[in-house]
Order: C-alpha cells, then structure tokens, then sequence
C-alpha cells in the first residue's frame, strides 16, 4: 500500500490526515487548535506530534501541504504567516524532507484547496475552474489546464481585493468596495455594526436621553414596519443588544429568520461576490465557480442574488456554473494529497 | 525557404503577408479596404485575390488567420463577424484548407494579436500576459504558459465588459460601467458630446435664446476659467462646434493641447483601463500587460494615470508591468504567423 500523508497549517487549526493513493476516505485523520501564543516553533511542534501519531512507524511515500499564508511554491519556502509570527522565509518543504526522506510539497491554502476540489470534489472532471472561499477573507485558487496557475509571482486568485464599488466602503488594503469589504463575514458583521450604530447615533444626536432608547428603537422599528420591514431588531436579539458580538454568521441567521437590515447587507455581499464572479467569467471564461467558506452556507437567498448577479454582469455568450464546494474544511488536506501527484 | 501566409480579416480592412519562417521581415505584403457593402462572400474573394498577387505560383507550408469576430479557434469555424454580415458559422479553416492544401490555423484578432507581441513584439520573453487593445471596442487576449488562453468557450480576455463603475453609464451591453463603455474611441466622443451637450441644455432649459447661446458659452467660459479651467472650447474648435464629428482621437488632442474637459473624459477612460488592470493583476498575476489600439496613443497623461490607478488598485506584492504594444496594425499578421507553429 502506497500512503500519502497531507498536512494543514491553517492557521488558527493544525490538521494531518493519511490515505492510500487512490482512496477517497481517509486512514488516519489528526486535528488540534492552534495555542494562543502559538509561533512557527509551536505549530512545527504540534504538526510533528500528529504526524509521528499518524505514521504509527510507517513511512509515507510522499508528502503534501497546505499552508495557510503565501508559500513560494516552487521552492515549498514559506513566506509569511498572517496569523502565527515566525513563520518568515521558513523552508518548510525542505524542513519536512530532511526529517521524513519522501518527497514534499507545498502551496498556499487557496491553491491547495482548489486543487483538492478539483480532483476530489465539486470540480472533479472540469479542467478549468475557479475556487473561491469566503471566510473571513476571501481567496481564491484557479485550476486552467487541469494544472493549478498561481501566476508569475504566485499572487493569481486574489478576487477579494478586485474592486467592484469604487465608491463602497473602504477595506483594510487601503482602497474602497473590494470584494473582501464587502462579501467577508466579519466585514458583514462590522456593515451592520455601522447601520445599527448609525441608527443609535442618529438618536443621540437628537438628544434622546439614553433611557428613552429603547422608545425610540420602538419608534423605529414602527416606521419600518410601516415600510414592511424589519430593521435589525432580530439581528440585535441575537446579540443581545451587545453589537460588539455580531458576526458573520449572525448577520446570515438574522437575514434568514427575516431581518431586512441583515438581508440587505447579505444581499450587499452576495451582489459584491456576483459582480466579481462576472468580471472573472468574462475575463478567464473558465468552466466552474466552486465556492465554500463560511459565508456561503448563508442560504438560498444569497445563492440566488449571486447568481442573478454574476449572470447579468457576464456577457451572454459566457457559460457557466457556480456550485458549492463539497469538501468543506478537508479540501486543503484532499488538495494536499493530489498536491504530491503532479 | 519555407513560407508562411499571414491574413487578417480585420472587419473594415483586409490584410494578407507572406514571410520565410524566422524572418522579422514581411517578404511581401498587401492591403485592402473591405467595401462599403461588403459580406462575407466579397472579402473572401478580395481575400483571395490578395493571396494569389502574394503567392505568385510559389506555395506556402501554412497558412496563420485572424479574425475580427468570434472564432471557434479548435475547429477554425468563424461564428460570425460584428461588422460584415454572412460569416455566420463560416468554417474558414476547412475552405483554406480545400483550396490551399495546407495546414491552415484560425483565431480571433484579441488572440491572435495577443500570440503575435508575444512571440515577436513588446511581449517577447515574457511567458504570462494580458495583451489589450483599446479601440472603438476594448478586447484581450491572454497568453499563460507561453500559449493562448481561449478559456473553456473561447470566450476569455472580454476585460472590454468588466464592470468598474456600476453607477457608471449604460454600455451597449446593458450594463453600467464596463471598461469599454468608459475608455473606447467612440465611447470617449460620446461622453465628450455629453458633457458638452448638457452645458447646452442647461442654457436651453434656461430660456437662453438661440441667439445668446455663444454669449452663454462665452460666459461658461469665464466662468470655467475663473477656476483655471478649460471647458471643451479647443474640442468644439476641432469639430467647428458640429458635435457630431467628435472622435476618441480628438478628444485626445483636444486633451493634450489643454482642454479640461477633454482631459476629465480621457482620465475617466485611463481610469477605467487601470482599474481594469489592477483587478486583472490581482487575479492572474500576469508578468505583463501590453497595450495597443488608437487610444492608447493618447500621450503621457493617459499613460500616467492608468499606471498610477493599477498600481493603486493592485495588491503591493502583485508586480507587472505595462507597456505599450510595438507591432500596431501588424499585430494580428504576426500572430497569424505564429498561429502556424503552435
């Protein structure tokens, strides 16, 4: 039996997993959470006890990685980690060979899990194909040819810095409505943060005294009743009026159990992914959008926006699907192992 | 020797080259307008024509095609032309190919345009880029790999309708925004035109007599000016106040000898294309971006602006570059003859 051994540096998450080639389920499968002042060392560490308990004394033909940060994949040199300190220039690949004595490699998170979808998922039997996870970033991985492309200087798939609203909010990057700013889950979190403080604040300049603010959001919520609308009361439930813990993920429940001010800035997200989705069809014309992360699992309502989006800003001659992932968080370990086959 | 035969179908003009392979040179070369009436049926035989005065009784190894229309490059079967009626599913590949007897390669002008700097223009050495021509229409053509990407439909390189202001105005393709509908020649004029139509209406829906209207210009004029500003008098000179005769090239001009107003639409066009590229940049990471067409003759404060706003909109580890395309109308010939060798 041939065994493949894939690893996941994620960065809040570690994770390792073993196959025999050709195999779809997993033999072994290790996860652990990073620690809080985890570093390079600590995650290396940790790494290396789920692979010694994984191997049980085997030894894998070769090894795959998944890094979550942008990795040279050429040489398998780390370059940096967003989340964990001392991961610079880190030659992980050859770190693992010199211990290990089987072939390694290595890419970037969103290229690995493109990979994984590709030969094992929602893009299995489409040569060209663009992944994109929407989490708490957005990224994304191409597949043309059947081969990954990563660009002359590794940096292809960054869809969520395209700007698709030069006017919108602006993002961490520095410019206004890229992707990110507006479809991530804790930048919906912080656009409806802004509307419902707005909506506070709008009060406060009329001097409502803090203890008529409830009355007030009543007096609200009355006129937006009157529209027909909700105005983020579900949304603040949620939290219980502590604003300062809305995610993401909230925004999704609140806009499904009928929110309209979550629903507006779902539907806000699911415009900003369909419009960059139109672009890159126009552009590339691959065969397949696979989208997963987090914020994808936000429902129909959103599906169905970004569909409708993504259609009218393609020209009509451009085909295409746009499907769900499948393997949710194991595509980087599944891309890990198609990763050592080619 | 062995030759080559290079024909361009360019829509409005018809071309046709011969070369000995690995010359940079033309061994013969000659050029007709398509008439005003023309079909499919007249430009194949001005096309034939032209061949037969090339060829001279000698027979060439391979004949390399560019079209100026959508083209199913696998099978060499035009799918029709914007600008020539009849070249409906045209299969121009086999019709060479009968007559000729030998091989005989078809792709569109974007394509094969983007082969020809490639291979022997701005784009020689260079394995990645986006090759964009900015004209009365803006196309592209991608090479990855050192070969061209089609995309799964030959659909790929459509940047003209990406969407980079979607308050922007309406483009033919019923969007807002695209890139073609702020930076081609035409659409340049038209909101040139615009502008300088609405200081009309203005006057008009002011109950300024006909009489007055120079007087009322003069006054905008002043008024322009008082802000140190040049408000579209050197564009109406260039049309004797006959808007209607407005070009994207006059606009240029008009532009380059002071015009502000002419220089606020040339910079919304520049803007438009660096946005463009930025967000190409930021998805496919391509070594360079090479620019021809009549628009981008439009001086060094168009080039100035589209650099900086790509290198503002692109994320700072994406490095390219962008340079003007250098074989002008001979692009697609040379890409023809490359075409032959792929």
């Amino acid at each position: 039996m041939t065994l493949i051994l894939a690893l996941d540096f994620g960065g809040t998450k570690l994770a390792a997993a073993m196959v025999n080639v050709g195999s779809r389920e997993w033999l072994r499968y290790e996860r652990r959470l990073s620690p809080a002042k985890a570093d390079a060392s600590t995650d290396l560490e940790i790494m290396r006890s789920l692979i010694y308990s994984l191997l049980q004394g085997t030894k894998p033909a070769a090894i795959g990685v998944s890094f979550g940060g942008p990795v040279d994949a050429s040489t398998g040199t780390v370059r940096l980690s967003h989340h964990v300190p001392g991961w610079e220039n880190i030659p992980l690949k050859h770190l693992l060979e010199d211990e290990f004595g089987v072939p390694v490699g290595v890419d970037n998170d969103a290229n690995v899990a493109a990979l994984g979808e590709h030969r094992f998922g929602a893009g299995e039997g489409y040569d060209s194909l663009f992944y994109i996870t929407v989490s708490t970033g957005v990224g994304g991985g191409w597949i043309l040819n059947g081969k990954p492309w990563r660009g002359a200087g590794g940096m292809a798939g960054e869809i969520g810095h395209i700007v698709v609203d030069p006017a919108g909010p602006v993002c961490l990057c520095g410019k206004r409505g890229c992707v990110e700013r507006l479809a991530s889950g804790p930048y919906m979190a912080q656009n409806a943060r802004e509307i419902l403080e707005n909506v506070d604040a709008s009060a406060a300049s009329r001097r409502v005294p803090p203890s008529r603010l409830l009355c007030e959001r009543l007096r609200q919520r009355e006129a937006f009743r009157r529209e027909g609308r909700q105005g983020g009361e579900i949304l603040r439930g949620l939290v219980g009026d502590d604003l300062k813990l809305l995610t993401g993920q909230l925004v999704s429940e609140a806009a499904a159990a009928g929110d309209d001010l979550a629903k507006e800035v779902l539907h806000k997200a699911a415009w900003a992914l369909g419009v960059g989705i139109g672009n890159v069809a126009n552009l590339m014309n691959p065969q397949r959008f696979v989208l997963g992360g987090g914020v994808t699992k936000a429902g129909d309502d959103f599906w169905q926006v970004l569909q409708r989006v993504a259609l009218e800003i393609a020209l009509p001659e451009v085909d295409f699907e746009i499907v769900p992932a499948v393997l949710g968080d194991d595509a980087p370990l599944w891309g890990a192992v198609a990763l050592t086959s080619i």
